[in-house]
């Protein structure tokens, strides 16, 4: 039966932070937020979540007995049953059994989640998706992120990996992807895309407000740089926006053509800095792009959440799986 | 509860043909065929409709009474629960609310399917796909249609008219789609892109045997002549087929990172006519464009009911999804 007063941990290991919140219903009674600290390997990682985890228990006032269990979303592909992190580059783990070696040092359930699912599930529940059924969740960042709720429920697919919309082709034999494929849709439309198109524009004299701003440096070429050539009214970065926000409409095209949903919940860094600007271009493209009997009903909206989305998706996952 | 008596009347309305059977579990008890002869106007399809139901239901020994429901499958969009086939190009049907009319006139309930999505499950439950949980249907033909089956139901989307994969973009800006849009799956690896650039080659001079079959005429060039053109090892239209199955290839990568699904079912006259060299071709593509954590597990087979996909899975969705 399903308790609302029931507490959970929900957890976001990330490739530079990592956040973990003690959840009770809607409410985060406890928060702890440590650096990740990859290069320092998979051990001393470990040992860092165990510690988040005590932390944020011992400040809810609580033991670990009162726990029912952690929901750790993490980035990259794993085997969910067996409770393996199969391999995760930007956190250097291979075949790593956390379910396993964490639970030993913490004496509470794990399970595992996809970073991405669990911020949709977020949304969906809690924040921009509340009272829907079909949402699909599209988080532009260094990749493209996809969470699909289908019917109510997260959709994981046959092995619990599904939702790589940011995979999906869009342009056979298009631009190269981080995949080592061709014209998927992040390597179109991730701000990893913008970026690239952007120092090379501004390195060509293109744009010298932005210029200005982040040089010839293609690291510097972060989200905000583009809320600023906006502000510049700087013509070869706009188009450069405009373009990718054009290709994101496309994906989403493709995905009411499949999914017939009824929202879609737009986030990440792009999303956060041009906000409506970014969004109105990708729902235009998408409008233009999809079947019309289907896209008609379909809204597209910002993430409202922020950072919580995952640690709220996360618990809210296990809270609902485990009661249905 | 389910009874695994009942009888049930599955009815697939195509543009040119009509079949209707009375279906009780896995067998076809009775089945009557005509020609849609859409060209008469909707009344005429719809009195020829009944009369194929009232043909069945007598020749299977039974009254109206017996029969728990029709399980229509039709082309295009429809509004399930309403009803109503909203607009069917090829049948000439606007708005028909043939649930209420054809209910009239034989006096038994009426659901809609799309037809692809029948032929999906169909398969799913008693042909190739037999004992999976997410199983995708494609069916290249005139356009390329698509049915998804996940966790073990049909996925119909917030309006009841999911699986567009034949629109699904993977060009952007590419060749042409009689939806009006570019680059669409369909656009690019249906019979009628074959047959457009097979026509075209073999009326320039590249492809004498295949011009000695079908000549200059569009209309000719049915599945048959590819298997044809093989026959005669004729480089310029297998030539078009390779790069055919290679886009249907990307468009079922497309569905592996986006589903995570166990099993592709193709169908329909290309790949009845070509059989395991087209199947080949399509999965050799669809693992050199999906993500290879998601592909390893994947298989791609041929779908084994022909016609009766359609009939048999419209009939058993209205059991099993009346049943649960």
């Amino acid at each position: 039966m399903a308790d609302k007063n029931r507490y959970v941990i929900g957890f976001d290991l990330g490739g530079t932070k990592m956040i973990g919140a003690v959840v009770q219903g809607e409410r985060i009674v406890s928060r702890c937020k440590k650096k990740t600290g990859a290069e320092q390997g998979p051990e001393a990682v470990l040992s860092r979540i165990a510690s988040v985890i005590k932390t944020v228990v011992k400040d809810a006032g609580l033991t670990a007995g009162d726990i029912e269990g952690i929901s750790m979303a993490v980035p990259g592909p794993h085997d969910r049953e067996k409770g393996i992190m199969v391999y995760t580059p930007n956190l250097g783990f291979r075949d790593f059994p956390i379910k396993e070696l964490l639970g030993k040092k913490v004496g509470i359930a794990i399970s595992l989640e996809n970073d991405v699912n669990a911020g949709t599930y977020g949304e969906y529940k809690l924040g921009a998706g509340r009272g829907l059924k079909h949402v699909i969740g599209l988080f532009p960042g260094t990749g493209i992120g996809g969470g699909i709720v289908l019917n109510g429920r997260l959709y994981r697919g046959a092995t619990g990996n599904a939702g790589e919309i940011g995979h999906m082709i869009i342009q056979a034999d298009g631009a190269l992807c981080g995949c080592g494929r061709h014209g998927c849709l992040e390597a179109l439309a991730s701000r990893t895309a913008l970026s690239k198109e952007a120092v090379a524009a501004a390195s060509a004299g293109k744009a010298p407000a932005t210029f200005a701003v982040a040089g010839s440096d293609f690291k510097k070429y972060k989200s905000g740089v583009f809320a600023e050539a906006y502000k510049h009214n700087e013509k070869a970065i706009i188009d450069i926006v405009e373009r990718s926000a054009r290709y994101l409409g496309i994906g989403m095209a493709n995905c009411v053509n499949i999914f017939n949903p009824e929202l879609f919940i737009l986030g990440g860094g792009v999303v956060e800095k041009l906000g409506k600007t970014y969004v109105d271009l990708a729902e235009k493209s998408m409008r233009a792009h999809a079947l019309e009997h289907l896209s008609k009903e379909v809204k597209v909206v910002e993430a409202q959440l922020g950072d919580d989305a995952v640690l709220l998706g996360a618990a809210h996952l296990l809270l609902d799986e485990w009661t249905v």
